[in-house]
């Protein structure tokens, strides 16, 4: 299905994808709307995981938390159902990823709380206006994800090293890179890193442990970002009973304009 | 005791409170660094109140939280203890005051969770620093608040109309004050309306509902700032059987600077 020929409206695809019409990965459906990952835990590990968010912001900017028997997310996608709306989920179970399905009504329980988390889709979107290349995204590969030496702030159960995102940015860029970025800090904001991996305990660049290599060429500079992925990887190491996900790059849309999300 | 006659650091005036050389409001102590309102509930009541901030983070900007248990804020002010560094305390029991003290030892549970909230203080730093004047100070008042009817926005138990303070701004310095409070978001940052009290449900600007008058001279226009009153009075609202905060105007000092919660 090409991208271009969807409806516009974030409601519209939400519906296409409940009904199973959709089902690919989100990139571009919606575009200027805010996509979201999702997080879903038992209440009785909700605390912590709110208190990980508030004290990660960079890794873990949350755009919603919907309550224990509550389905909707009323304040960014009112109508919207979290069980079906997103394409493809992960069902994980004491850490181990046990199914992955597009529809988790049958394991939805009263006691389920929903986190909606920003996606690095909205900065890129503000990259790209700002004519800040991408060359991830024109190769058509993943982003370069590493996980570093920087420690999160623990909370309760949660713990462990931020995952980062790296994109090559032309030395005469970077500082419109920043300043860029900086506006969305509910979607990851200002990067974390700028210039030296081993400074983070990035050994080597070309290798990432997660997503797809991506070349540095001469006159670029590599930029790194707190990523979405931390938040996921730092709840499975705590082995929760049940957690449920989205799949890699199958977002749940938003009706957020990425311009909400701006703080100037 | 004369403000400037003080020690300069915040963990000298923190042990200055803490054995009782200090019992006055804190205002111009430590001047450069944050000072925070504090809010105190039992665990079981957590949840919602974390999740009620994080859905109002213009009246209930966090600045830390400590869990069940701990009474250091670690991150803000490594060394403090919660129960004695502030110099006023008020402890209430199903939202009536039953005491005002300077040590809440006395009252303190294993279950009990801190919640450290900016307040003011910052942002009004960085107007005198933009050359804004402030009235209220000025002429050595409190500043003027006002019950709105601007709801927030509910989370469990939690939910009531959003209180603002108000401070008259000339006209030919209201961008100038937007610009300079958008900086701190943690601090409750940019204002909430600039201009007409009858749109947020303010019948008489005269009368404030706390605090004191304050005169609005030709060629100014009032502008409103979401208030930290607010998830006091929100969480009072939900009587819960036992919450302690601070006593108004005698905050928690803490060792960030002002700037370490600027956005840009």
């Amino acid at each position: 299905m090409d991208v271009s020929s969807l409806p516009a409206t974030p409601r519209e695809i939400r519906e296409l994808i409940r009904g199973g019409a959709i089902a690919r990965n989100t990139a571009g459906m919606a575009p200027g709307h805010v996509q979201a990952n999702l997080a879903i835990l038992p209440r009785d590990l909700a605390f912590d995981f709110l208190l990980f968010c508030q004290r990660n912001p960079k890794p873990c900017p949350l755009i919603e938390v919907v309550e224990a028997g509550q389905t909707e997310p009323r304040e960014t996608a009112p109508g919207a159902d979290l069980r079906s709306d997103t394409p493809k989920y992960r069902v994980y179970r004491h850490g181990e990823m046990t199914e992955e399905t597009a529809d988790v009504s049958e394991y939805w329980r009263d006691d389920l709380v929903s986190f909606l988390l920003g996606c690095s889709f909205s900065f890129e979107s503000a990259m790209e206006r700002a004519g800040v290349p991408l060359r991830h995204i024109e190769a058509g590969t993943n982003v370069s994800m590493f996980v570093t030496d920087i420690e999160t702030a623990p909370a309760g159960a949660f713990s462990g090293p931020m995952v980062v995102s790296m994109r090559p940015i032309p030395r005469d860029q970077v500082v419109r890179t920043v300043q860029v970025t900086s506006r969305f800090p509910g979607v990851h904001g200002a990067p974390v890193h700028v210039g030296d991996p081993a400074a983070i305990g990035i050994r080597d660049v070309g290798a990432p442990d997660l997503g797809d290599p991506v070349e540095i060429r001469d006159g670029e500079v590599p930029v790194f970002w707190a990523c979405g992925v931390t938040p996921q990887a730092v709840a499975m190491r705590s082995k929760p009973p049940l957690m449920i996900t989205h799949s890699p790059g199958h977002m749940f849309i938003t009706d957020l304009r990425d311009e909400d999300l701006a703080v100037f």
